[in-house]
């Protein structure tokens, strides 16, 4: 099998990752890459990582030829999608990385742990965001096992590539660096997604989250403590939900943000005292927090292993 | 008034912190700096920012000599101070920035702002850890007002200077760097620390702490969530809290570790909606965490402001 | 003394620098603070780390009041200070630490090692850029004594704070993170003004400059190679050159740029083997580099010491 | 093809790496490795970014086991490999990673783009040192084309891997964090291996090297200035000597260290103008510098393609 696909929206963070994973995908290729921008350019010209390893223009997005393609991939802002899926009606396969079609009528959202089966045949795919990949990882088994009594405390730490390619002031280097700080306390707009897909497994979470900014480009941190129901296993019932999915690694130790770099691995760790526990969570809010998740996702739509192409080996150190 | 202090561990990095901020005090003189490793050194050869402001030549520790001062400072390993202080009976003033004597019988616990009364006078100081005075800043105001129902849920990140001045595997830059991960999880050393400060206020708190290592060098980050009592208002429980204390900044947005770097300064934060709330707080470990808040302590047994010779002005950015 | 000083331009970095270094001077009092955006504002609310040390208020720009001060500084971008400049003819003292002034007729350079005989009294002062004061520092020794032998060639990196406090892709955090790259390779904008600097010391330079962008947020550190002529000691070169200077430290060790962080001090170490030499400086871009020896320069134009106000002790680490 | 492969201080960060790029080599198989340390522990316990890749055991060093194996990949500290190499001596294949071997009897260098002539057949292969690389890469076109006149000025930053595993002063993350220094000014250790290879391209080099400690964890980058023989077009020497090198890539913009990641990579760009040039290379110091470039020497030796295995695309950003 191979695939032509393209990706829209190829010079953003996401979209540069989408390529990458692509390009080294056994069955997929990459056939296309539209940029308003920089239309015309060398993809390797826009995103220079890539240099020697694609031949691929940028174009600007034309439908009729992304709907020839075999997958479109919508790396495009929040809010854009939406307005260029019209156009896209008689494309075989969307993958919307943007959060305009999570949980929208028609579209399957791609978490491959807890939605796994509503992936094999989809056609419209919805990925996950970052925070909510992380947050429906450490908090699935709870709510489906109902194990948690009480509220689910939540802090979450992500890196600098969360607010995209643009200069902005929340990733100014002179800001970010040598420093930690909190936003969007209790309110962010990630949590209406994760509560979406929470609520399918039975149970309306109390979900308190909290989000820093830390001084790192890649990566989401997650630490939920919660009080766990007289006799809870909270170990064991992490045991039973990922011991076989290929994405995710249990952990003895706390994971490691370094651990999971550049990869589509969700590292979990889980430990239990005194009447109290805490899931910790780490992973690359591009790898498995947008791209490399989009990917598992469309292998699992076309009957593959969810990790395929998928199998980067994490960098030491 | 000018007393001379003698700085015992001065090589360390909360001794070299205590020579700067007695360097820079109006009524303190560094007198005498010990080391045992680097006796007949000037003290700024050891700590290379002090050149050019002072003369002090490192000495190997002695009892006798330290005792004829007029305060006596202990940047030593825990453990160490113990030891040390039998030999400094006639010492007029001790404070002790090692855990040894924190809830010792004699001594005062140089908490400015919740131990403040008890410090005029105070002839032996132990002096706060990092991670206990960022949780006792967040949490005393609520534990003094009994205005939280159940637990009080907190992570908080350390910067790399919490593992002092000897390299070691959790301080090596190589998996410093680009990282974060949690340890001690569910099981913090300085819960007792802190439990021993809250429980003096009325209420034995349910606390439970997850510590993360974060990837910068100095500061405390810590984020408290907590379900409020039916009408309590957290933001005035806090600023009737910390209205006049000077070393205290409240925020109305997230406190970050940017702007307490090299200060005394604890910068809080609260946030409360739909039931629940979230208390952010950020504090230099080594200044606010240990060798300014011991100043501090000691500018309050002296009968001098709590923030005499310690209003530094925090650098942008 | 107490003069009244108004700083142009006081929300980016150079002008909360000049605000940080003027709070805490002991004859300069901080009147207003300028600032097209954020007029009305307190200062401390737009430059956070400032809470609790200004009540002064951000004012529109206004060139009667200014006048009426007797200290202007501006620290506002290339090309807007010219403009400024012409309304401000009746303000006692000007400095101005953008380039537009810098060898302009009328106004002093203000470096204070190498031009400080020209600054007392001076009431037009164009304060010296970040690397061309790093290089003057590095390089005016060798072109003083004639001790070179063949070009001078530098490299130097700088930190991102260089870029200003507008966000822009040079300081946008997920590409400076991670990344040590070049720019302007042999073509830097600031060589002129050095070489206008040097040439009054009596030799044209041939000045090779590569300048580097580093992962850190304040600092220049540069590396100067050459050939000694026969029988020149550029230790003994240096040494006399700042004997006498109190904000200039030479070295044994290589100079680190933790050790100048936040302060005015030029440190510098020179290493002399097998006929070349290596000169090494380091600074911090916006202390030494911009606003603290701007007020260097206006101290000895006050007839001040040099480092009246701006003994600032670096943190250790 | 598939060839058992044992590395030799497989926990070690050099070991660490070239287990990555065996695992995903399809020619290579890691059979086993060695640890004194560990021995018993799976790898993926000491190296746990590993985990789920590898089963391997770590196993104490015995020279029987290591010979019966087709490749004894040697990631030992510079002195232990030239012990172990004795108990090697029926090992078919030995590359060593340690600077024992490097230009020895016996020993081909395993530099790919200068010394790869020499490398098909080799069962005895010395892999280059990270800064050597460097700048090796960088003037050797420069040397065998005798392009330039008078010395080479080489300044060259690392990351902090370079240090190792083993938590030392110098990669102590409080002090490396926030700075730039220099070390070993006009003294490196590395020159003499530099100068090995140069030599035999014709000319004795006049290398001045100051190399730079940067707070980074992987990388070399480098920039060499020199004057340019009249007439001499730097630009197009490097585009003559690297036009077939796989490994090398040559750019228009400067190289970025965050270009060449985790990858075998080696960026290079050339200014001129004025008189002088400026040669720019970053590397990984890891996989360009250490483990990737022993396994293209490998490649080579064994009549693959040099990038085999290798072609790991960077990460963007």
């Amino acid at each position: 099998m191979s695939l032509r696909v393209g990706v829209v929206g190829a010079t953003g963070y996401v979209g540069a990752e989408l390529a990458r994973w692509i390009l080294g995908h056994p069955h997929l290729t990459l056939s296309a890459a539209t940029s308003r921008d920089h239309a015309g350019a060398p993809l390797a010209q826009a995103v220079p990582a890539l240099e020697g390893f694609t031949d691929v223009r940028l174009s600007a997005p034309d439908s009729a030829a992304l709907c020839a393609l075999d997958v479109v991939m919508l790396a495009t802002p929040h809010g854009v999608s939406r307005t260029l899926v019209g156009d896209l009606a008689t494309a075989p396969i969307i993958v919307d990385l943007s959060r305009d079609h999570r949980h929208a009528p028609g579209w399957v959202y791609g978490q491959p742990e807890w939605n796994g089966a509503a992936l094999p045949g989809a056609t419209r795919i919805a990925a996950p965001g970052c925070f909510a990949t992380a947050l429906i990882l450490s908090t699935a088994p709870l709510i489906a096992s109902g194990a948690a009594a009480g509220p689910l405390s939540i802090v979450a730490a992500t890196g600098s590539t969360g607010s995209g390619a643009t200069p902005k002031s929340a990733a100014h280097h002179p800001t970010r660096f040598v420093n930690l700080r909190a936003y969007k306390v209790l309110q962010h707009q990630h949590i209406p997604e994760v509560r979406g897909m929470l609520e399918q497994l039975g149970q309306t979470p109390d979900l308190r989250f909290v989000p820093w900014s830390a001084p790192v480009d890649r990566g989401i941190f997650a630490t939920t403590l919660l009080t766990p129901r007289s006799g809870a296993d909270i170990a064991a019932i992490f045991a039973d939900a990922y011991e076989t999915a290929p994405l995710v690694r249990l952990r003895e130790e706390s994971p490691a943000l370094r651990c999971v770099r550049g990869s589509v691995l969700a590292d979990i760790a889980v430990e239990q005292r005194d009447g109290a526990a805490a899931v910790l969570c780490a992973i690359d809010n591009l790898g498995r927090g947008a791209a490399g998740q989009a990917i598992a996702a469309l292998n699992l739509a076309l009957g593959l292993p969810a990790d395929e192409g998928l199998r980067f080996i994490p960098l030491t150190p």
